[in-house]
């Protein structure tokens, strides 16, 4: 692990936890993370709660979050495939913030100046 | 407005509160508000905080901020002229979730596996 700061810092252009934070609020990454709050939940169960997202993308978020260790995959050898997906116990950290992000934004929409709403 | 959501909702395609998550935590949103949480600060002194971000790129992301009334910007008549920007109270409480996510990030970094950091 070649760290290029030594105290995290995400102001650090070449500071891993930026990285880190910028996989953890890409937009497929953030919905997966407050969707898995309600606990294990299949590929095709995801991808109808989150809505948009195409099967490519929802897989490409799936995968680099297991990669970070926040999601876990688990693969049943059956006929047709089944694969669940859960949050590690660093994913239920880092979802809680993220739903208080997501949770911020919803509950304080009416505030927004309307051309924020608008495009 | 036009809410396409009649109860705000990150995960409905076309609520405006997923348009608005996502200005909040883009990959320079995001920095700019952490920024500012230490008081009014001018463009060149954001320029130098952010690391990595160009002239451009925080113009266009300060832009943004504007518009969604999360960051106030005051320009005075002199030369050579002289901007600062400054948090509004919705901005302020958007960065305080902001920075709550990227502290977790900071203080977690070295609880990710490896391959989360390498690439």
């Amino acid at each position: 692990m070649s760290l290029s700061c030594h105290l995290p810092n995400v102001m650090a252009e070449m500071c891993p936890s930026r990285r880190i934070l910028n996989h953890v609020t890409s937009r497929w990454g953030m919905l997966i993370l407050i969707a898995l709050q309600d606990g294990t939940q299949r590929f095709s169960a995801l991808r109808r709660r989150i809505g948009g997202v195409s099967e490519r993308m929802l897989a490409l978020s799936l995968q680099q979050l297991e990669r970070d260790g926040l999601v876990h995959r688990r693969a049943f050898d059956v006929v047709p495939p089944h694969v669940e997906y859960t949050l590690t116990p660093l994913g239920t950290e880092a979802a809680a913030r993220v739903r208080a992000l997501a949770e911020w934004v919803e509950d304080n929409l009416s505030r927004l100046p309307p051309e924020a709403l608008a495009g």
